[in-house]
């Protein structure tokens, strides 16, 4: 039986028209985190199963990991987040380092979810961090680097709404003003992350269980409902404004302002699904309906580095995810038409291929990036290949021309021809490429 | 207990100063392929196991895979070569592409072997593969493309040597000129492949034991050996000299002579272990005693996109080796010392964390990357930072500075210190930019 051409299930194929997106996408990411100073790592795909468990979200680990034993019977974990492999490997070399340490990754990450639109088993998440600083100047920084991809990408302020929140500010609220415990702490966290997903109704019912009937009588509920309705800082009860988690907040918000971002909102339901925030934490969401989620998100995770048994790190990050995204610039308008990299498609005339080697890797010499058809077809039908690549332009190479070393240049965009010598065709298709780029 | 920093085993983290070198060869090599027209594609590092099954090279398939079960039942291998999955995407559109059709790639891959050195379980394999042309043109062009990567690296004729033979030559020699059936030529083809690792007597004892009495009286065993002595086609028997396969053989050799490719000599006793080539394979050899072994090898498999199902369509391609071509380089002298992006490092004096925001949007937009110190150390804490992650500029920022318009600029190469604005700054930044990599 014949083999099916299909990739395995929930993955995609990078045809070259899918790579070019992605490779333009990365290059734009990559030139605003240098501009900032980060520098790019990467860590393998594989991980010992270790490194995941009693850290991260429960329900990826289990059920949504891939998990199996390697050949030597070691359990391995193909990587769900990039988050526990930068830790290992900052507190790897905890010593050596130079900080502030600013890295920033592209992995492509696995779990075993059904697949749908825009969540696929295999994804890609940029990932940021900026290691070694306690001070919020981290954690704004970190947020301006997200804002300032956005805006590199032609975003404007409307398209997206950067939500904020405390973890910390949320601990204080869950032990000293609704007098919970540990594990209701926890649950209680859970729940909020998920209330968006859950009717208002439905989430009520959930968050009695989570009280006691004692604490339910003495209106906790209530209280917990209405701190949640907060849309800004000034709407929190006013016992909570001194506390320094606020403060930190407000004063978060407003550095922000003063670089010119000011869609960044207070937002008390954001939680991030992850246990190890313990701070701040962010998510960017796009404001249309056709995309209504978050495209980011990420925060201040001070302690996860020492779980290895060095030295915190204080350390704030974030991730894309790369659909999502893509989903917003589709949204927005966003997405340039992007050409193969290809400028030229040569056309061979005759029996020419032997002769027509030196004028072809003169071409090359002088940066011109050359397809030859050396099909042996017609050039009608080479003339179509051409057109098909959708290459912008199709030198013709035969006997004639490779004597009188002047040659026919077809823009296939234009559709005009003209006789140039080699250098002459060179400089053409390079003012192209200028004009070309500065587009995009 | 704390969890280990080590990455899984045989596994390799990329520190920056490890991506950087990574980074710097894919887009070299990146800028080869693309100079002849070759596009970048991707497939998912996980595969149904099937796709595995019934090619390639046994070896690797019954004890050098990942292969596990999916939570589905499904079972799944980590990639162990990407031809198998290229392959199956152009036999997914097999109608639909033009051709020839021109692609490459940079996969991971992985192998459960016990890692030494250059030779780890993750490594990376970049592919180059021509599809659609039957013609030895197509041959020619893939070791250009190879030839032309290692040239532009700066690689001398006399560093390397590629070594090509055929398949297609091979297997008439097992069945009309030694009369071996099916499973015997198999077995001596393997045998063969292996033999550079063979003490003499050892191959020839295993020799032995693939003919039969008869044969072995007839002195087929001798016409063998005599036969893979040959360092040139002029040496091999005379019969043989008419065969087709002998006579693509002797024309591409003529082909490549004519485009300079001078280090390249017939080599019979050369296999390449993967069941699925049919005529030309050719490997390139470091000729340097330190690191003598294969950097990369290909060949013509024009089978393996029919066993989808579809009209078969020629191919040719190649890989490199990440690791032995590392190992070149460094043999050679070849690699050069790469600097990290960042090339300024802003050292904050006194409390302006908030007003210097301005300045340091600027030279960013301006269009230089500069990592801020927003530890709130002192400044001499801050200069030693930057020494040492090896940024070559420092521009300290107080209160006077950002009065005066007027910035201190440290060159740290040099110890030099110069007062500018923040133009000239930049200029004198992009200056020095340029001639570092004009240098590299």
């Amino acid at each position: 039986m014949a083999l099916s051409t299909q990739p395995y299930k929930g993955a995609r194929d990078f045809y070259p028209e899918d790579k070019r997106l992605q490779k333009w996408l990365f290059s734009k990411w990559r030139e605003v985190c240098e501009s900032f100073g980060y520098e790019e790592y990467d860590a393998p795909i594989l991980e010992p199963t270790d490194l995941y468990l009693s850290k991260g979200n429960e329900e990826i680990i289990a059920e949504q990991t891939y998990t199996f034993e390697d050949r030597g019977g070691r359990s391995v974990t193909i990587r769900t987040e990039m988050t526990p492999s930068v830790s290992r490997m900052v507190a790897g070399r905890r010593q050596e380092l130079a900080y502030p340490l600013r890295w920033y990754s592209f992995p492509n990450l696995w779990r075993y979810e059904r697949p749908q639109r825009g969540r696929q088993r295999e994804f890609w998440q940029p990932n940021v961090d900026i290691f070694g600083v306690a001070g919020l100047e981290a954690d704004q920084e970190i947020i301006q680097v997200a804002d300032a991809i956005l805006q590199s990408f032609g975003a404007k302020r409307e398209f997206y709404e950067i939500k904020i929140n405390s973890r910390a500010l949320m601990d204080k609220i869950v032990a000293d003003y609704l007098h919970l415990d540990k594990t209701q702490g926890e649950t209680l966290i859970r729940l909020i992350d998920r209330m968006h997903k859950l009717e208002r109704s439905e989430f009520i019912g959930l968050l009695d269980g989570v009280f006691s009937p004692s604490q339910r009588d003495e209106g906790y509920v209530e209280k917990l409902l209405n701190f949640l309705q907060a849309t800004a800082l000034t709407e929190i009860p006013v016992e909570l404004l001194e506390l320094e988690a606020t403060q930190n907040l407000a004063r978060l918000l407003e550095l922000l302002k003063a670089n010119e971002i000011t869609n960044a909102v207070y937002d008390p339901t954001l939680m991030r699904g992850f246990d190890y925030y313990t701070d701040i934490v962010f998510e960017v969401f796009d404001t249309s309906p056709e995309n209504n989620r978050a495209m980011m998100g990420g925060g201040r995770y001070d302690g996860l580095i020492a779980s290895f048994g060095v030295e915190p790190v204080p350390t704030v990050g974030f991730a894309w995810g790369d659909a999502p995204f893509v989903n917003f610039l589709e949204v927005h308008k966003l997405l340039p038409e992007l050409k193969p990299e290809t400028e030229v498609y040569v056309i061979l005339v005759g029996d020419v291929f032997e002769r027509a080697q030196g004028a072809i890797k003169e071409l090359r010499e002088m940066g011109v990036k050359v397809a030859v058809d050396i099909s042996g077809r017609k050039p009608d039908k080479q003339l179509k290949t051409a057109l098909k690549k959708d290459i912008p332009y199709v030198i013709f190479i035969g006997e004639k021309e490779l004597e009188e070393e002047q040659f026919k240049l077809k823009n296939l965009t234009l559709g005009t021809e003209e006789q140039h010598s080699l250098q002459r065709i060179v400089s053409i298709i390079k003012d192209h490429r200028h004009q070309s780029s500065a587009k995009v």
